[in-house]
C-alpha cells in the first residue's frame, strides 16, 4: 500500500500545475520553494519564464541551485518565426562566429561579466591596442585568444601594424584573422542593453539573424523588414522583389550615449539616447550611411575585404568622435555590396554605450574629419565600379584608385587612405592564403 | 469673524494639494467629485493627467461639466523640442489643416466619435463614395463640409465623377477642392491606436510634426528622423545637408490590420500588426516605395497634383487590398519629390485598422494589380523628368507621356492611367482656378 500523499506535496503539485499563472513565489518558504524548484526541474517545467520566477525570489538556496545546475537564462533573440523564415533564416552553428573586441582598456573584466550570457557560447578574438602598455586582465569561463603587439607585429610586420592597426582600428586586425563565416564587433564601452520589456537583448542573435535573412534594398518596405517577427511585405511590394539578397552588414545601434560627433555633443551635453525603436530595415541601394563600428555584424565571406581601416586623421583614434575611419570604411563597403547585389541592415540590435570623453576637449582638438564629410559623401555617393570587380578585394582596389584620382588632389589624407586601401587588400590576401588550410 | 472651514472643504483641499499622486478618484461621492473639479478648475490645476482622471470616474455629472465648460483633451503630439527644431518646426495654425474621409459606409457615427478628440479641431472634408446609395449619418459637433455625388458633377461634371472619384477614390475629389495648406487623410474603417504606453495616437499632430520638420533624402541618419524628439543626426552625417529640405509626404503605418495584399491575407489569415516601431523616417532619394492611402498626410501647396487617381482596374475600389491606385499615386508623387527636391517621410503615426472584407474571396477577384507592379515599379524607378518641369503639374504632365509611352504598349490599363493623369491635372487647373479668391 502506497503512503498517501502529504498535504505539502499535493499544494506544490497543484502549484507546479499552475505555475504558469503565478507571478510571485517570493511569500513560500525556503524549503517549498526548493521542492517546487526541483519538482519544476523534473517535470521538464523550467521555462525562461518560470525560471526568472524562481530568481526573482531573491532566496539564498535557490540561487545556489541554479549555479550549481549551470542553469542559463536563455536569452530571447529576436528571430523570425513565419514558415517563409524559418526556411530562409539558416541554422548556424555556434562555430561559424567570431566576436571581435578591441582592446582599448586593460581591465576587461567588467565588460565581459556583462556580455557572459551572450558571449559565452561563441569564440573570441580580442586584439589589444598595440598602443596600450598594461597587460590585459580578462575573466574566466571564455573561449578566446588575444592578439597583441607582437602578435599582429608577426602576421603583418610592424610598419603595418603602426599604420594600420592602432587605437580602435586594432579590431581591424581580428576581422583580418578570422576564420569564421561571421563576426560581430563590439566596443569595449558597451554593455547590453535592455528592450521595452525589460529584457537582456543577445546582440549576437539579433545580428547573426540580420545576416542570415535576406535584404531588401530595391524597394522600401514599409513595414521595416519584412523578415522579423510579425512582420510582411505590403501591398504594393513586387513579388519578384520579395526573395530579397543576400544581407553582408548588420549595423546595430546604441542606448544611453548615442554616437553622435564633437560639435553635438557639446552643444547638447544631457542629450541621451533613450528611443528603443524595435526595427531592422535594409538601407535602400545607393543610399548611403555612416555607419558606425561601435556595434556591428557582417559576413566576412561576402564583404570581409571591404571592412578596412584607411582614413586616418593625426593623433585620432582613442576617442570615438573623433574617429572617421568606420565612417569612411562603412561608405566603402556600402558600395561595395550595392556593386555585389548584396545588402546592409540597420536598427537592431542595441547596446548600451556607457559615458567616455570629453566632448568640449574633442572640440578643441582638429575635427578635420567632420570637414571632410562634405568631400567624401559626393565621392562615395557617386563612385561607380566596373564589371570586371567581382570580389569585394576588386572592389576595394578599383576604389582605392578613385580615391587616389578624385579625393587626392583635395587632401594628402585621401592619397594616404588610397595607399592604405591598397596596403590593406594585399595584406588581407597574404593573410588569407596563410591561414586557408 | 469668519466661519471655520468644513472638515469636507478642508478633504477637499488636501485632495487638491496632493492630486498628481492620486490615481482613482471613483470612489468619491458626486458632489465631492465635482466640489473638487471646480476646486482643480479653479486652482488651475487641470493639467492632462488630471483631467483623465476625472473623466476616468465616469460620473455623469462630472462629464456634463466638462463638455459644458468645453474642455478638450489636449492631446499630446510627438513635436521636436530642442532649440534646432523648435526654431525649424513651424507653428502652424488650425486653419492650415483639411481632414479629408472618403466615405465608404454610410453610418460615420462611431468613426467620428472615436475621432473626435483629434479631429474636433480641424476643418474636415467628408466625401461620399458616389457609387453609395444610403444617406450619411454624421454625428454633431464637428466643423465640416460634405460632398455628395451632385456636389462632385457640379464640380467635375459627371464623366470625370465616374472615372475619378469612384469608391476609396472619392478621397482624391477632397485633395482637389481643399483649401488649406495641409492635408490629412485616414479611412473610414481606422480609429486612434494606442502607443507603447497606451495613450492615444494624435496621428493629425504627428502627420503635421512629420511635414514641418525637414526631411532628410540625400544620406541616411541610423538614428531615423533626426528631427524627432531626443534624435539627432549621428556623427559622420555631412553638415551641409543637415538642414533638409521641405517634407512634402508624410505616410503613416497601421497596427492590427496591416496594409497586406490579398495573397498574403490569404496565407497568413491570423497575421496582425502588433508591433508598434516608435520611429519616422526619411525614404531616400531614388527610393520607391509603396505608398497607402489609408493614412497620409501631404503639404497640398507643395505636391498637392501629385497625389492623384490614375490606375484602376475593374471593379476595384471598394476592397483596400484590390486597391492599386494609391500604389500608382505614391510612386508618382516620390518621383515628383525626388525631382522637385523635396522629401517623403515614413513611419508613425500609427492608426488602429479594424477588421475588412475577406481576402479568400478577393483572392477570387482577379488581382491583376499584384501581377502590374512588376511592369510599374521599373517604370517608376527609372523615369527622370526634364529640367523644365517645375511644379507638380508639370511632372505629372510629362510622366503621363512616359506612362503612354513606355507602359501603354504593355497593358491597356497603363493608357487609361495615363489620360487620367492628364485628366486629373486639367481639372487641378480649372478648380484651383475657381477657387482662388
Amino acid at each position: 500500500m502506497r503512503t498517501p500523499p502529504s498535504l505539502v506535496s499535493l499544494a506544490i503539485d497543484s502549484a507546479l500545475a499552475h505555475l504558469s499563472n503565478i507571478s510571485d513565489l517570493s511569500f513560500l518558504p525556503d524549503h517549498i520553494l526548493i521542492d517546487l524548484f526541483l519538482k519544476t526541474l523534473r517535470a521538464g517545467k523550467l521555462t525562461e519564464k518560470i525560471l526568472k520566477l524562481f530568481i526573482a525570489t531573491g532566496k539564498e538556496e535557490v540561487l545556489s541551485h541554479i549555479e550549481a545546475l549551470n542553469i542559463q537564462l536563455v536569452l530571447t533573440p529576436v528571430l523570425p518565426t513565419s514558415k517563409k523564415n524559418l526556411r530562409m533564416s539558416q541554422i548556424i552553428d555556434d562555430n561559424d562566429v567570431d566576436i571581435v573586441i578591441g582592446a582599448l582598456h586593460p581591465d576587461l573584466t567588467s565588460f565581459l561579466d556583462e556580455w557572459r550570457p551572450v558571449f559565452s557560447r561563441f569564440h573570441l578574438i580580442i586584439v589589444k591596442d598595440p598602443d596600450l602598455k598594461d597587460e590585459l586582465t580578462i575573466p574566466g569561463g571564455f573561449n578566446l585568444h588575444v592578439y597583441t603587439k607582437s602578435d599582429i607585429d608577426k602576421a603583418v610586420g610592424s610598419a603595418s601594424t603602426a599604420s594600420l592597426f592602432s587605437g580602435y582600428s586594432c579590431r581591424y586586425f581580428g576581422y583580418l584573422i578570422s576564420q569564421k563565416k561571421y563576426v560581430v564587433s563590439i566596443d569595449d564601452d558597451c554593455i547590453p542593453a535592455r528592450d521595452n520589456n525589460g529584457g537582456l537583448i543577445d546582440a549576437v542573435a539579433q545580428h547573426i539573424s540580420n545576416l542570415t535573412t535576406p535584404a531588401t534594398p530595391f524597394f522600401f518596405n514599409t513595414l521595416y523588414d519584412p523578415f522579423c517577427k510579425g512582420a510582411d511585405f505590403v501591398r504594393g511590394y513586387p513579388f519578384s522583389l520579395r526573395s530579397g539578397v543576400t544581407c553582408a552588414l548588420s549595423c546595430g545601434l546604441w542606448l544611453n550615449l548615442a554616437d553622435y560627433d564633437a560639435p553635438t555633443q557639446a552643444l547638447k551635453p544631457g542629450q541621451r539616447n533613450s528611443r528603443y525603436v524595435d526595427a531592422v530595415l535594409t538601407v535602400p541601394v545607393r543610399t548611403m550611411l555612416p555607419v558606425s563600428g561601435i556595434n556591428i555584424g557582417f559576413n566576412r565571406e561576402v564583404v570581409g575585404p571591404a571592412l578596412l581601416p584607411a582614413l586616418r586623421l593625426a593623433k585620432e583614434g582613442k576617442f570615438r568622435w573623433e574617429t572617421v575611419e568606420d565612417i569612411w570604411s562603412g561608405m566603402c563597403v556600402k558600395v561595395v555590396c550595392d556593386h555585389l547585389g548584396v545588402g546592409v541592415k540597420s536598427g537592431l540590435p542595441y547596446v548600451w554605450r556607457k559615458e567616455r570623453g570629453d566632448a568640449i576637449e574633442s572640440l578643441k582638438k582638429e575635427w578635420e574629419g567632420v570637414k571632410l564629410m562634405e568631400d567624401v559623401v559626393p565621392f562615395f555617393q557617386s563612385v561607380r565600379l566596373s564589371q570586371a570587380a567581382v570580389t569585394p578585394e576588386d572592389c576595394v582596389i578599383e576604389m582605392a584608385a578613385a580615391v587616389k584620382e578624385r579625393l587626392g588632389p583635395v587632401h594628402p589624407v585621401f592619397a594616404r587612405a588610397a595607399e592604405a586601401m591598397v596596403e590593406w587588400v594585399k595584406l588581407w590576401k597574404v593573410v588569407r592564403t596563410q591561414l586557408s588550410p
